[in-house]
């Protein structure tokens, strides 16, 4: 054996045991993905997650690979995680943002896509103000992988799978958990991909919020539609009190202020009365029940601060947690190119 | 021999086919350059080009060596390909652009330049909206490779030099070959490179489009005055379906739409109706012709939609060879330098 | 031992003479550090100096290290220098910026310090408009180094450990020079520190300015109370002719124009005329004396163009060494982390 293919040997070694995953060209939402799927990406992902413990937290396992971060909306924490995702698995990160790119020359958003795909890049992780932006961009590219990292109030696929995996982790199953997800579901795209992955794994979902924010119509007209229907079906309660009894899981939603403007909230103050998480309200809940929110929190609004910094919050394993779900996400689909 | 150097030696065989090019301290446009320069630069980017057609994207060519790319204007496409030719050559990039830059401060051109230097840096990456920026930096900075990535109205060499790779790919020569540019060429630092680059190899160039459009001007002067020219000689036709017969490759400029404002353009109708490259037009150009545009287009306006996706179209082709001819120029500059 | 073991230890030999620092886990001021911490970055800071002189500017000391900055405002000069710094010691460096970050929703300092955290972030170096952010961020991170590079009108101590060092590696000493700050001291960050760096050395600093732009009331009630001084005490002198006589070292401050409007100023003209750093007056510091600024500058405000470049002049010198000492401060704080 040469000395450069000693190398290479012993430095793919070390990811052997995150080689397993079935092949996939894009990860647009959790609602194509199978149960083996999804436990398929948790395993790997606690590959990963052993790899960010190392003293040294770097593996050659995407080594002279290009991902490409397409992002049209300002996110640290997303754009932050997938980029020290890529950079673990010793992947060339190249980031583009609205600011400072040819978008503000009106490009289309399918030829910037053709445009990286000639370039070479492997894998492009978009996030983009409108719902089924990265969808447009996976039909036509043949030769990357589209990673949604958030597009409109569609989808954000990677914040489900590692709010998959944190409970996992935590309590060591998915099937028959109850999961309280409360606040603006229906706006949010973390809300929908949820309820996707969520269902898909046997958890018992229930959405907890003002009428108005809640999916209502959606669900009324996934019951008498034939079609493929565009939530799962779901427990719907208005009643914090009671949705959160003995629920294993809570995931307080951020609320965005502008929805106040539009006329879907009532006041601040009724909200913060009705459907903040409050330490009162989570006693209700399973003892040991998690407490998780995807950032970034209105401490004092959805939630408050005591229970977002107290014993239940899992808030910030989440986010640790993201980066090991992006490097296995990041892997199934830039690590079989060319 | 010790272990590190034979890992170096194995490295740096990897790139031996690409090590044979004469020394050059910059790039700011092809009118310094011999046509000996030009083949040896193409052959180079030959050898690019195979690097990115391996299973590992990855040479350490520019191991340690810092290529800055310092964006005064917004460029998704060319900071893009600059950083990932960088990266392939295993330098380190840095992105320095306008906004979140202390030029915001009022620093002078010459000071941020010569402050880069000073931090090591082996290249610099200047995009700029004044002509001559890269040649002031250039006479000022000399530890470091000024590359320029499009000045003003001036130049934009590695632009040419990827459109020349293109051609010659796929065509086998230059020499002699038809080359039409169509539009705002008074306004292009791209049609300008291209008509250096394209002259020097020995190509017969035509430009066309509206005559207030055309640097009719500078081509009368360069007859008329001793010195030397600011453009190489050219034929000049405004009728496209007359220019264009018989060319073997077809170049549609973007049109910026603010021209119209200026006064430039009598209406974008007349514009679309007398130099728009429609598959008509096309057709009467030689049989396999090829049709190039820089980017971004403006679909409908310059040029069709159904020409730029069709089957003369390499215009992804051109995205794709410009990270190989951007690795040669980087190599070229970037790696003698301590 | 095994290959990677083999080649792990080759790779560490490498950067052997810089691994003797004492623990540390924050760089904030340099009001807490101790003389023999001081000569002991010092030292490092040299070691790191001849990597940058090498044909290939690389260790391995930071590899799987992950360095993010994070600026809340505009600079070039000071994040290009810690991103430099970081990749030449291998580490993955991550830039945040105001623009085009989650920052724009509002999340609180803390949170964003906490997420990055969580990430796995070993360092952050934070640049912020208040004093006092980056103590927030230490006070409240137990498993990421907190490196300030620059707060409100606080502290910037690597900019002052850069000048310590320049000053050393020039005159071979720092005990008993005469060191003169002119300008804008009120309102610097950099002679803020600049002030405690150079008291702890040794060295007879004087300040020198307009009276509105000079720390007056801090050094009185320094000399007043009882508590801990914010100022070490130092001599005043607003007379440049009279205070520049002697010096060793003389460190123009950029003047803000905007201290202007706010009445800090009489007039421009006056400034220049008093305070303005020129040929004649550097005549009458030592012979060899050193010329500084901290960069970016306004040329012929507070410093003339031929000062600024002429033989005195080290401000070039100042760029590269900050490269070198950023490099000894991310190694002390990141190298032992896990």
């Amino acid at each position: 054996m040469s000395l450069p293919r000693a190398i290479e040997a012993v430095a793919l070694a070390t990811t052997a045991s995150i080689a397993e995953l079935p092949p996939r060209k894009h990860v647009l939402d959790l609602d194509d993905f199978t149960p083996s799927e999804i436990w398929a990406l948790l395993e790997s992902s606690r590959g990963m997650e052993e790899v960010l413990h190392r003293d040294i937290k770097k593996v050659p396992a995407l080594r002279g690979r290009v991902v490409v971060t397409l992002f049209y909306e300002a996110s640290t924490r997303t754009r932050v995680s997938f980029e020290q995702a890529g950079k673990v698995l010793s992947a060339d990160v190249i980031n583009v943002s609205t600011s400072g790119s040819s978008v503000e020359k009106g490009e289309s958003l399918l030829n910037t896509g053709l445009t990286l795909q000639a370039m070479g890049a492997d894998a492009i992780v978009i996030r983009h103000p409108h719902s089924g932006a990265p969808n447009l961009l996976a039909r036509h590219l043949d030769r990357v992988g589209v990673i949604n990292a958030g597009d409109g109030m569609h989808a954000h696929p990677t914040q489900a799978l590692l709010d998959l995996y944190t409970i996992w982790k935590k309590l060591g199953r998915l099937e028959g958990l109850k999961v309280l997800i409360v606040g603006d579901v229906l706006h949010s795209r973390v809300a929908r991909s949820n309820l996707w992955g969520f269902t898909r794994m046997g958890a018992r979902m229930v959405i907890c919020g003002p009428p108005t924010l809640l999916p209502l119509e959606l669900l009324r007209s996934n019951e008498e539609a034939g079609g493929p229907p565009s939530l799962p079906s779901v427990e719907v309660d208005t009643d914090l009190d009671r949705a959160i009894q003995d629920a294993d899981v809570v995931m307080a939603l951020r609320l965005q202020a502008e929805r106040q403007q539009s006329g879907f909230l009532p006041s601040l103050r009724e909200y913060v009365r009705r459907w903040q998480v409050t330490p009162e309200r989570l006693d209700r809940a399973k003892p040991g029940a998690l407490l998780m929110h995807p950032g970034p929190m209105n401490e004092g609004i959805e939630i408050s601060s005591s229970v977002a910094h107290g014993g239940n919050s899992v808030i910030e394993e989440q986010v640790a947690n993201g980066v090991a779900v992006r490097m296995a996400v990041l892997y199934q689909l830039a690590a079989g190119r060319k």
